[in-house]
């Protein structure tokens, strides 16, 4: 399969399938850039991450308490405790840390390393924190007395030699493959980077989709309309949607019906886009703008702007809505070009098929994230459903996960934005089908 | 029970369940503001929507072919067509429209009004495209002939009224509730909005989320490490989490151990905060500053700056990981704070549990839409596992769906936060089990 040129036949008719498979075949994952932590939540990893660091990096406590030898607590008891004195504080983060010697202990606080001659920590609630009363259950803050603890300890109980210690590299070893590349980074991951002390990664960015809608009868939402006129409802949307796949999307909006315009339009935008998403205008009409700023790319005379890319081509698909799609890459770079049918449904379900698809392969994401998630239900409704045959049709519905159940919501028409906005599945009724009974399995796509 | 005031007994231990329904009866959803669509993408509704438009908002054509009477194009057929006289062009968003009389056609595009005099709209394949050959694929760009279409166009076969024609209304009546109160705006939503010219629209906008990290020894990931010190990874995973969770976050990074220092961090944050998040600092240490600097918030002498909060309480909960817990709130605008344990697992589990909800409270989500979902699934692991009594224990754990299965990540430790990168879900064991058997089934919280 060939998406570009001038050569293929233009009265093929493209399935659903291999209108997406030639989309999946073209576009390749960005490529990848050095970001920082935050920046590259919801990314791709690209490199195998060694940890540079064990983790923790010293052995630490794990409880607020005493620093001790084991023999100067062997067989205390609240009855007997052991008396210690006490030489000071060891706090997380603190440089100096005191030496423990025979008969002494040193307070210690959660996270701090163990200090030198200590070899065990009883926590706080098995002595008297100092106070020479019973069981103690919180620490003297140490604002309260900066010099440090001083004094006695009593400690009421044993303790095996490293208990309450977290020992250097129990989580991590240096050396360690952390990350493997392919991981997506979420809050987790993004914890254990930063823990091993990597401020950057290296990922596949978030692409920036520009989102272009064409049509002289578009209005922009909040102004008024004159006879004739709609508004743009497609470019809200798709940004939207675009968004929500994981893309850093820019609603450029409504561009009137001039082949001129429009190329001029997208070859500005061109610096700022990974992809470009545009709706309307790839029908068989007269005004079909799209189709026609777009038809001469990649011709031998088109060497310069918006012209150099490799051309976009406009096909019939087997499917509705959305029979007319435009695929292909324009401009220097040969950004890859979508152009989506302009019927708000037809529109919409041309995202959720092709669109976001392309955008999650530009993230690198693995093959079973790059799709919506399918299930298989029985259709609930008061009548047949009725398909055009040898196309794919993609019906709103309304899934009940427990029933395994799912019902059309408005019908098939591509105007009806309303049953849209009420919807979360499209049922797809195969090509060879023309008609559904009600108690059939279909196949169910998941939205949102 | 009351979050607030210095009343309650310190030795009481609260459960999971009343720590977080105390949290969820005190946080609210944040006062409804105006804001643009696509700035209101992922936010609750506030007001019942109702269509000031029907849709479509005037009879127009759903293909690209010719306006026409009725009666001109009954029993036409490829062999004896119809023979139409040509009166000019109605393209989407045309001011002006011509007159449709009895033996004549106007060219219509898809979304273009149904033109005053015609009835029906005859595809442009079942016509000639006026070239007088056979039947057309397509039109003749109106840039190619500006002035609009002329002569003659023969028809192939005849249309029943309104053959072709969307009606005004048939998706939406203006008058019409378009969307309820309380719906949750994505793209589809967005899409009707626009579609019915809504430029605004009334939503409980995202909190925004201050996340600030104590603790000496913490250095940002990127920079050196000496001695005793380790990596600031909670602020990291706590701001990406909270912008997983639906909010915007600031991360403010790791603060010292010192409760002046951080007083004044977290006053200079109040003003861009609607919910405060800190780890660490909140169990018995001596240098626990989370807990001493925000103990004394509330009382009578505190009224001003960060001080006239309700106050923040500092609890023991029966759980494991994430013992101890602030919760409170700051400030004249009483912002509430949340007080999370330092350990990296303790953090993030305490934030799935307690933060994540409150998040979605904030942003009016539902009751169902506020909590991470949950399963029942089999427990595959090589040994039982153990649980401290009273506890509720939450485990790492990594879900396989098809087979319902469970299978524990690395082991119960508070600071094993490379597990927790590797891990999908929490595994739940209740206060009442201390052990619990391969092949048991548990619950598990789904994360991600």
């Amino acid at each position: 399969m060939n998406s570009f040129g001038s050569t293929t036949d233009q009265a093929q008719i493209w399935s659903v399938d291999e209108h997406l498979e030639d989309i999946l075949g073209t576009v390749q994952a960005l490529d990848p850039i050095d970001l920082q932590l935050l920046d590259a939540q919801g990314c791709v990893l690209v490199e195998e991450v060694t940890a540079a660091l064990s983790l923790p990096p010293f052995d630490n406590s794990s409880m607020d308490g005493y620093a001790v030898r084991v023999a100067d607590v062997a067989g205390a008891s609240e009855e007997f405790p052991a008396v210690l004195t006490v030489i000071g504080d060891v706090a997380a983060g603190q440089a100096e840390q005191p030496t423990v010697g025979p008969g002494e202990a040193a307070r210690i606080m959660t996270g701090a390393p163990l200090p030198p001659g200590a070899e065990t920590v009883v926590p706080v609630e098995w002595t008297d924190g100092g106070l020479g009363a019973g069981p103690a259950t919180t620490m003297t803050a140490h604002s309260a007395a900066p010099e440090g603890a001083t004094g006695e300890v009593r400690v009421h109980r044993p303790a095996e030699a490293r208990a309450h210690v977290r020992a250097q590299g129990s989580d991590v070893q240096a050396g360690d493959r952390a990350l493997t590349a392919g991981t997506v980074l979420g809050p987790p991951q993004i914890a254990l980077l930063a823990a091993i002390g990597r401020g950057t990664v290296r990922v596949h960015p978030r692409p920036r989709v520009v989102v272009v809608s064409t049509g002289s009868e578009l209005v922009q939402p909040g102004e008024q309309l004159a006879q004739g006129q709609i508004y743009d409802s497609n470019s809200f949307a798709l940004t939207a949607a675009a968004r929500d796949a994981g893309a850093i999307a820019y609603r450029v909006g409504a561009v009137s019906d001039d082949a001129e315009t429009l190329r001029s339009t997208i070859e500005d935008q061109l610096i700022r886009a990974d992809l470009v998403v545009t709706t309307g205008g790839v029908s068989v009409g007269a005004y079909d703008v799209v189709k026609e700023a777009l038809t001469g790319i990649g011709d031998p005379d088109e060497e310069e702007g918006i012209g150099a890319g490799s051309g976009v081509e406009f096909r019939k698909l087997a499917m509705q809505p959305g029979k007319p799609q435009g695929f292909g890459s324009i401009g220097p770079d040969h950004t890859p070009l979508l152009a989506l049918p302009g019927n708000p449904v037809s529109s919409y379900v041309s995202f959720e098929l092709f669109v976001r698809p392309a955008i999650r392969a530009l993230m690198g994401l693995p093959a079973d994230s790059v799709h919506r998630p399918a299930v298989r239900a029985k259709l609930t409704a008061d009548k047949a459903l009725t398909s055009p045959s040898g196309k794919r049709q993609f019906l709103r519905g309304s899934y009940d996960a427990e029933a395994g159940e799912v019902t059309p919501v408005g019908g098939a028409g591509s105007h009806l934005i309303a049953a849209l906005a009420h919807a979360d599945s499209l049922i797809v009724v195969p090509e060879d089908e023309t008609s559904v009974e009600p108690g059939t399995e279909v196949d169910v796509v998941l939205l949102g």
